[in-house]
């Protein structure tokens, strides 16, 4: 992955601060792991009450933490004064999501001025071992004089 | 759309008892509504403990009714033995997800033996207005002679 | 579908002559059908050297006609001085492509003054029989003030 | 990326012969480079007669590499009765398509009896210069059984 640079001094604060907003992280029991320039990991401990029909977790739980990840990889990059929008993404699931817990890591493929491309690679964690679980291509938007939205979101 | 001819007589229970062991449909409240051969709706009233950052709920809760939406859409055409599983899908956001609840409303695209292709439209409703939020296009599959699986599911 | 009201009065004008610039689309024998605003019809004759291995259009031909179908349908409703540019777009494949003819219906699902979300049906016409082939879910772009770019495109 | 194993030793011969009927790749003037367990790649020299309204190659065009690349990745680790069929793809554009050439690079992210899942990076090339221009995730199929389709396909 190329390095990149960021353009808020403030950014990895930004990022923790709008992560703390999402109240559904809260909800499900998510937190941040690692946050870098283009780079933001998320992780999310197993929980049976999150479960689709066959006891793993629900497509829409890893599509959460997943989505964040590109958000905030996505985010670390943007101007101090943008916030970002999930344009749309795609999720591909790989194997059954299931383990001690799941990571999801957002990269940024491709940085831009108002669109910016990430994706993520979900992996669930048990034991020693980490299996694939999921991999998402997702399309990012900053947003711009927008006072609307709470700056740095 | 074309009107589907169910293969397991049943196919009305078989997607309500899978529904009900979605634990996560318990979690975030959401409750099946209209569920015809091919066309299966969620509904889910809105939490502020499902949001992201702005106050909208997460772009992962939509994914959460849209695709099980899709997935018992799909699961409604299939044979008695056989298990439902999403491939993949892919989610565009529309509008933000506000209101007083959304309703995704799963429908089957073209059915097949082992893949089967749906559309998911997800809107949210306020007062008399309904707002378009989400579209999502999603592939599923039926696994069958799987008896680690819960049957019928 | 909705009604669209174009903000260009030349939006018909401007669609032909971005067609024609398409080079793609005289090479494969492509031509337009149905332009109207937020719905514009991509026609293209069945041609043996298109082909994939087993004898079918290939999926990307199909992808051409559906991406335009949808760029144009997108542009019909952009600004004057707008480019349109795809941003990304899904496509499942629903059928062999194979027949007399093939058509792409592109249809805004959502316009925006930046993105555009549109929707492409693509269907194999043989005889009196038309059958769904493949379908698509694509995000497009308005790009403005870009003199490097030929305006109007 | 994880070595594969391929399950059928004239892997590399039936990826040749297979491609060699796909007579869109005559017609577009594309080639197979690299042929490796699950990493195909393919390359396409840049032609005026293939491209949009802006002289760049058609985002269709660019699918036609990127697609074939992942389905050829994909059969180099299938059954030797196999055929392979692409369910689905999603490309994201990141970059017009100019320059010398391209190259999609297909890579299998995770094999299956059934489906498969790739990635595929697509690049321009410019003298000493590669430029990222689009990404695709695609699932692809294997139909087994089906004497109605040329076997090894």
């Amino acid at each position: 992955m190329p390095a990149f640079e960021p353009r808020d001094p403030g950014w990895a604060a930004r990022v923790r601060a709008s992560f703390a907003r999402q109240t559904v992280m809260t909800t499900i029991g998510a937190r941040l792991g690692r946050v870098a320039p283009g780079a933001v990991d998320i992780e999310l401990p197993f929980r049976a009450d999150l479960c689709q029909q066959h006891g793993f977790l629900h497509a829409g739980i890893v599509t959460i933490i997943a989505d964040s990840s590109c958000g905030y990889a996505a985010l670390s990059l943007m101007e101090p004064d943008a916030a970002v929008l999930t344009v749309e993404f795609k999720l591909n699931l790989l194997a059954p999501a299931r383990g001690a817990r799941l990571v999801a890591r957002g990269r940024v493929t491709r940085p831009g001025r108002t669109l910016t491309i990430c994706q993520a690679e979900v992996v669930a964690l048990q034991d020693a071992a980490e299996t694939p679980v999921a991999t998402m291509l997702a399309t990012l938007m900053a947003l711009q004089g927008r006072p609307d939205l709470p700056q740095g979101l």
